[in-house]
């Protein structure tokens, strides 16, 4: 439970190898930090969860610094500002900010962001309204550029990103297919987000099942997890295709190159003969400003009619936050998944 | 020998299981074509060899309809009007057609392109004033945007795409870095081609060598190869790198999956992480038609002014072009091949 005087943070205790576990992170309890002259303390109300934040427990050359043992572990949160020195934040203010997965922390005000005043869903800043929203709607406009009557598949079809990459395609005109794990998830893709179809990537026949939902082949693959579904997307590729690549959820515990056959081949070769533009972003800095406002612009109206669903599970407590994660990285959850910190 | 009886041409005797071999092709003669009304008969000079040959040889899904059993192989070739009906072409005409591997053809000028007049060399319209060189100057313009101080690393460094590749990108203001099979290639890459550097990829230490190279990482990767050498550039990848695919040519007689270990995830997760785009291209359809017209704008410029130099192995007789194909996929060539047909 969150108190106003000790701050509990997770750190990072040792780099994991495959699958995070009890060992990779560890709760510490100190005292809540101080805001000096020029700052402000932020207090946190809700923790994002992220695939990406597998990628920054390696020590591996990535787009951004990957956190130091010992260090709180990264993420994003929805905070209420407590006290303020700093111009343009005052108490009672709300905030995006890139705290951490801690209660407490203390901010010169650089990277965090004012949230409208009165929000009905202050967490969905971290989701439809937030980075995977504007992932989704950036990376259809810069990379995937959807036209109508094109097909598109989409992996983690049910994740924030994925869910909302579907049903923005189905506004731009297209054909939704998405990818899922297990018989409920593609249930939801097809009867609450209004995919065309949604194809169980744990079945046996995966790769014919998905073949005979797109019968005129796939001119957009947005890929959040590579391994199987990349590779039985491939032979169905049109001329010209772009594969928007967000993640590679089925590799982010890998610890070092997977057993053969070798699919470089395939995949390049695929490239070649048909076309295909392959291109992995980070929405942080693949786009440029007037992409955010594009994306609040029209997300906001879709929201505002109806014409975009969202999903979000709650869980309860810091304390749950490393398990949330695995959850998320094993495909457990449903929707966006925000800890309610406090 | 050509022939004005006789036509000589090479079919696609049977699909190649890896290697071409002897068995592949089979030389069959027959009578000259009657060229009939609208018609134009077009006698042979130069056929070009180029890598993509092997390509047509399979029966895949592609960009290019496969060469049927018992069909002509296909290729670009440089020939003389013999006898035309057509409206533009005068018997003496010099033109570039799709004629394939065979002393004489009847064209009703679909695909046929007049060549200039009094050609210095009329067989470089099949190197460097051609399609490879259309396919590094366009491929660099459109994909691999090229930027004063980066660097560029090319495969094939000394073929007739990717040595102008890096002469292009030097006169773009980058460093140019080649790799290529063999000393004696390298050297040429350097001294005739003025590459910054050239690395040998049958060395026991080539992507040691090859880091050494790139002390600033690479920002564009021109892959003509796959297989080792991309494997090599990939953790040299810098964010935001471009990799233009241009050909697969370590992969090109494969006929299955290479055994592991899989490089499909470090393939995925360096574009992702390194936010890089890799686009395969087909030099025909891939770009505007104003692409063909800075080109051709460009390299002559360049040519009259010294500042390209261009490498042409000349094979003589329409009966070496099988041989002289696995030679250029093997790597045995040097520049540009092209075979003397009459």
């Amino acid at each position: 439970m969150q108190s106003r005087d000790t701050n509990r943070a997770w750190v990072l205790a040792q780099r994991p190898v495959g699958e995070p576990d009890d060992d990779t992170l560890r709760l510490e309890t100190g005292l809540v930090p101080q805001a000096g002259p020029g700052e402000m303390l932020l207090r946190t109300e809700w923790l994002s969860i992220d695939p990406y934040m597998r990628g920054r427990m390696n020590d591996a050359k990535s787009y951004a610094t990957p956190v130091p043992i010992g260090g709180v572990m990264t993420g994003q949160v929805v905070a209420e500002v407590v006290t303020s020195d700093v111009a343009g934040f005052a108490p009672g203010d709300r905030v995006l900010a890139m705290s951490g997965w801690q209660d407490w922390t203390v901010s010169e005000g650089s990277g965090v962001t004012a949230l409208p005043e009165g929000m009905a869903h202050p967490s969905w800043a971290l989701g439809i309204l937030g980075m995977p929203g504007l992932t989704a709607h950036a990376g259809l406009a810069y990379i995937g550029e959807p036209k109508p009557g094109e097909t598109l598949v989409v992996s983690a079809a049910t994740g924030p990103v994925g869910a909302t990459v579907g049903q923005i395609a189905k506004l731009r005109g297209c054909r939704a297919v998405g990818v899922a794990g297990g018989p409920e998830k593609c249930r939801h893709a097809v009867e609450e987000l209004g995919f065309d179809a949604c194809i169980d990537h744990r079945t046996e026949d995966f790769e014919a099942q998905l073949k005979a939902a797109c019968p005129d082949g796939v001119d957009i693959y947005w890929d959040n997890v590579g391994g199987r579904v990349l590779y039985g997307v491939l032979p169905l590729l049109n001329p010209f295709a772009r594969v928007p690549v967000c993640g590679v959820a089925a590799w982010y515990n890998l610890s070092g190159l997977p057993e053969g056959p070798d699919r470089g081949p395939q995949i390049m070769s695929t490239l070649l003969r048909m076309k295909v533009k392959m291109q992995g972003f980070i929405v942080y800095d693949s786009f440029p400003p007037s992409a955010y406002d594009a994306f609040v612009a029209e997300m906001t109206g879709w929201l505002a009619d109806g014409k975009i669903r969202y999903t979000e599970q709650t869980v309860e407590g810091l304390e749950a936050a490393p398990r949330a994660l695995r959850d998320v990285l094993a495909g457990r959850n449903f929707g966006k998944v925000a800890v309610r910190v406090g």
